[in-house]
């Protein structure tokens, strides 16, 4: 008989949910996206889905409808009533017996969580420490998968320094990006952070910063920096979905400048919000 | 309101079963491990356990009690009566709402299921077509993690190619191992495979490969090699707990030799199953 355990209870395999079989689980087999709404209004929604499709297509996944999906999150959306709501969402290849290889028939699973964005003011007043690791993630890192142990063991890491982020640095000794974050230096009018290639995330915050930066007179470098070169920079910042910009005043233990938000960052900030009206 | 949709059903987050809050499908945070039973007895039991337990301490789950474990596997395998068994089973970190971070306190999910080898007689009395695929996995393959993504990418392939399995090949252009197996070729009197580095697993199945090349008299050399030596190998075999050694009689569409098994291939899958009695 074939059969299931879950904790200590036992069950035959046609007794378990399909949940249980959800290939996101054994393989990390889908892709996600998380957006966040300001004051009643979803920000950058057409971007999201966008990079979303992309990411479906990365893997595979053909059978999805991006109306579908931008309808359940709509009406997600509308039935929380949350007006700064965070919108996490995934789709996995489906649920079956666990195989690497799969029937083109599989039903696509959806899961969708509408949470409120807890107050970040005194974080974004204040800035953040961030801290360096490895980056440890594959090769395609511009696909918005659920294979995120790398990132979680970054994140762990940084925490137990009393970070709030880790940076992440590759194999070469420059940074990539945050591990769930972009991660932008400014070096006196020069905004600098990593090209986007198949190792780095194609944020959407992070080409809404651009352009806020290109609207204030900044240059923009897309270069990727060491941490050493980071810890001189004149203003360092993570910009990430559901916080948009947050400036990051201490980087491995070296305080930044005078330890405080200052000039660009801080109108960085500002403008930024106006895109979100 | 704090909110969840699974596909078109909306629900509040207290509502949800905890499985849908599974660290495991959010970030791949968790490990697993695959045993097989011959003829009513699991193989290698103690080097499985002992593996997992090397996995889960690398990813910092540090509750989990191995005896517990055994016991579990053991209770799971006697209750399903199956003679030639499949084992498998993960440990998750938990279950809590997205978070990367996590609380120490959280309880570890463990997910089992037993089900039946089916007969392999003719695939490894033909043997097996293989493709390669570039190796995007992430940079600690050494953790049987449930980061798999990069693993169905190459399956898919190979499948789309009619091949059993796909031989990843790294940005070097040396082959690391199979998706899901280990990888040996055989030069004369000499068995070759990759040596073990953080960008392998260290397959249990290779382990007793290399004893029973040992036995039978074969000299074993721990190097990498590329697609084009592959091709000119005497005999190439992938080695995988569920089907210990098949033979490879066709590589990236290039027959191996007479395009059989032969001579060390065949006496090696002869003499591995009395290591199994």
């Amino acid at each position: 008989m074939h059969l299931a355990m879950i904790d200590d209870k036992i069950l035959t395999i046609e007794e378990l949910e399909p949940v249980y079989l959800d290939r996101g689980t054994f393989f990390g087999d889908g892709v996600y996206e998380v957006l966040r709404s300001y004051n009643g209004k979803i920000f950058a929604f057409e971007d999201h889905l966008n990079r979303f499709e992309n990411s479906l297509s990365a893997i595979g996944i053909t059978s999805v409808k991006i109306d579908q999906i931008r309808k359940r999150v709509q009406t997600a959306f509308d039935s929380a009533g949350i007006a700064n709501a965070k919108i996490y969402f995934h789709i996995t290849r489906g649920s079956a017996p666990r195989n690497h290889t799969y029937e083109s028939s599989l039903k696509p699973n959806f899961f969708l969580t509408v949470t409120e964005i807890p107050d970040d003011t005194e974080e974004k007043a204040k800035g953040i420490a961030v801290s360096t690791y490895p980056d440890l993630r594959w090769k395609r890192c511009d696909i918005k998968s659920l294979n995120l142990l790398a990132n979680v063991l970054a994140r762990t890491d940084a925490a137990q320094k009393d970070c709030a982020e880790a940076i992440l640095v590759n194999e070469s000794g420059f940074i990539t990006e945050g591990a769930s974050s972009a991660f932008f230096a400014i070096f006196g009018k020069i905004l600098c952070t990593a090209p986007l290639t198949t190792n780095i995330l194609p944020s959407i915050t992070r080409k809404y910063v651009i352009q806020t930066a290109k609207n204030i007179g900044l240059e923009i470098v897309e270069k990727s920096i060491t941490p050493e070169q980071a810890k001189d920079a004149d203003e360092l910042f993570i910009a990430v979905t559901t916080k948009d910009i947050v400036p990051i005043v201490k980087f491995d233990n070296r305080i930044i400048r005078i330890g405080k938000p200052v000039k660009y960052t801080k109108l960085l900030m500002k403008e930024y919000l106006l895109l979100t009206k």
